[in-house]
């Protein structure tokens, strides 16, 4: 996770297994655990001491290499209890917001967590993301993800709703995935710097023209409406094209800036 | 750029010079220099001192206000004398390889310098990009845009055909944006640190081809291949729709990891 | 058009001349009429009796070759006073209606009379269609339209407005190119047969929205809302890739059917 | 399929058994055969004599309405032993090649006989298809599907390989859904009246790639490549989204003229 040093693998550190172009798991080592695939289990005690790209067998003899997951793949282990953010959204997101190391940013609501762990593992270390969550039950179990994957010092998480009000002031960003971004634009606008930009992410159309509606009412400028979509290429030789089935819609991303 | 700071302008800034939804300008702020826009000159010494958000008017009377642009701003600012790479596919170039703060990246070739520009916000501080360029003037003018923005400290730039060898390793991720990406695949697969990615920028589906046929042989592994198209709406109250004309390609993104 | 008989050019005929990939006309044959192109003059007259393929060239002397255009080239000849339809939407709103030869359609507003010629031409000579328009101009061009490309004897125009009723009875399928299709759903419902269909053409989702809920209001079922995307590959031998920019929205098809 | 009359259902008319907007079927009426569906069975003798819009019951007391099938829903009836080609791809090329009533065109391969049969369609009653298939066994298929659906009198099937030779002379348009579309190339050119198309629809960028390379040599004109994409919108009043999933993919079209 962004580490090029080759140290041992220690407790608490996060693997990805590798037994093939289908089977591959992500895990965190945990002494005295045991983790159960498709391939035979593997006791997770034995994996501390080695080094990344040493391999290892399990317990019928299936073999598999040891490696280092990307944050993409440590998302991928958060358990999912709401509609998560692809990677081709994320990526635009963070970019067209210009946040990036040692900002603060504000989101809501937090939902499982994917938006605000990006936020956080690219504003780290001396920046601090602030996230927002109505309901306990998400609270918590996005806390726990934070935890598990170690972006948990550089968020805090709220259970509060932030229509109540947005605690932080001069907030490089605001990132609003939730179903009424609409009502919390004039929250946003009093705690961005001058210069700082809001940035929502809704599925549907009718979504994007509330929001557009009410960021020109209350002064936002150079308001950006799109969606970005990814195609797969189905990649064999003398053979290439398209995949034929794929993800066609996720969401939309609106971004605007106080100026 | 990040910074939540609300001190005052000074010269070496940056600046976002906002006039309308149309006239908008980004410009570093130099002492005794005069700025010239549609919209009149602005005597760039009369900024420093002032705080982002505040107001001011070009010497025929037009007011604009001051603020503060974000990276993809910045790197608008950049002489282009190459092609360069769109913030859709920057930002899932990103994500897609684990590159974060603190992470030791290869790229090549430098070209203007958009991706290593990008990639050194996202490691900085403690991380750093080493940039492959085998063009003199290429290379001297990158340095430039590099320095005119402040990502310079967290940029090795380097006069050097990067088939002639990489010299780093154990490197976190090496980004390959030249016509051949195939000929550096067994290059980058030696400066990689196990579970490191490779990610590729090609225009063409016969790089495409060639690529994943390269990065098979190698051995890499988790192979992918996509494009990312980013669609603009046009969002008016009660006519939404997506924009007529728009950019349908700029190029395919590959990436694969070593593992 | 259609024909695969190989007499010689006569005067009414449409003729395709072909100076290059980049410069081609479309024209009608006209005694004594001279024809201005950017590669010279041609006298038309001389062009009858020659056969489709025979080359001549014009009075400068560049060569060009005399051959038959496609129904879609004829409707670029149309002088062009409101939006068209384009090709990728023609045809999947052709066949998603079911309407061949031998049809009778309903189809408003007429506009340039692009639609009502596509089918005119695919449910001669048969069939029939009835087309409405308020704009009294603009009847009057369109006619103009259909009379040159031959297709007049199938359509039968209306300087009509719609809302004020559909005189046809058991129509195979009514087509509506109109800003409110919605209003017309009821007396498009009475008018078809059942198993007919209704397709609408609109460019916004708000548009589609009213048109849907019009629809299911009104007891129309199987109603489908698409957009139809072309994109064009810039084809070239070892660079295949698709072309930059291009057209990425017209509008939206819906289609219904009575049942 | 096209006919305004409202004359009574008749042994061999082609149905819509209509449930709700699940449960749709279209079947052929004969006399003394059950038809099953998941809603209980109909016996199809008890349809003769009724009218389109007439309802009726299953044998368990489940309600239907009979209605007429498009062309596009009797080609869902075909059995399918081949890749067959979409509405929206079919459109585009019937509009691309310029073919309408009365043309004389050439196909091949016949497979499961999709392409054929809405070429049969909209070239009847005075034109003809020619389509060749070197499978014993899709050529019968075939031939029984066209019967079914009342295109076999438009219709010569020929049980050849069109590589051997295209019998036909002077035909207004040749469609290739094969393979190796480059080996017919020249064929074609010859078979082709002066201004008539071929169009080829293949999978694969290098197929696209292999093909204008073959057009390009045999000196056809106007070469075109695209691909046609269809976006399906979930339209729900206020929630106004395009579907999640989708087929991104389906093949190219390349068409060309003989100029």
């Amino acid at each position: 996770m962004g580490s090029s040093t080759s140290e041992s693998i220690k407790e608490g550190d996060w693997v990805l297994i590798y037994f093939d172009e289908k089977r591959k798991y992500v895990v965190r080592v945990e002494a005295g655990k045991q983790f159960h695939t498709t391939m035979g289990g593997i006791d997770l005690s034995s994996l501390i001491g080695k080094k990344f790209g040493d391999g290892d067998e399990t317990n019928v003899g299936e073999p598999f290499v040891i490696s280092r997951p990307r944050l993409v793949d440590l998302l991928e282990t958060f358990h999912r209890f709401t509609q998560v953010i692809y990677p081709k959204d994320l990526g635009y997101i963070l970019l067209s917001s210009g946040v990036g190391p040692g900002a603060k940013v504000v989101e809501a609501g937090t939902g499982t967590g994917y938006l605000a762990s990006v936020l956080a593992y690219y504003v780290k270390p001396s920046g601090r993301v602030f996230t927002y969550e109505t309901r306990k039950d998400f609270y918590l179990k996005a806390i726990k993800n934070f935890e598990s994957i170690g972006l948990l010092p550089y968020i805090t998480a709220k259970n509060k709703n932030i229509k109540d009000g947005i605690d932080e002031k001069d907030v490089d960003a605001v990132f609003l995935d939730l179903p009424d971004p609409w009502s919390i634009v004039d929250l946003a606008y009093d705690a961005l710097i001058h210069g700082g930009s809001i940035v929502v992410f809704v599925p549907t159309v009718n979504q994007v023209e509330r929001t557009v509606v009410a960021l020109k009412k209350k002064g936002f400028k150079l308001i950006e409406s799109v969606e970005i979509m990814m195609r797969k290429l189905k990649a064999v030789q003398g053979e290439m094209r398209p995949e034929t089935v794929g993800i066609w819609h996720t969401g939309y991303i609106v971004r605007a800036q106080k100026l």
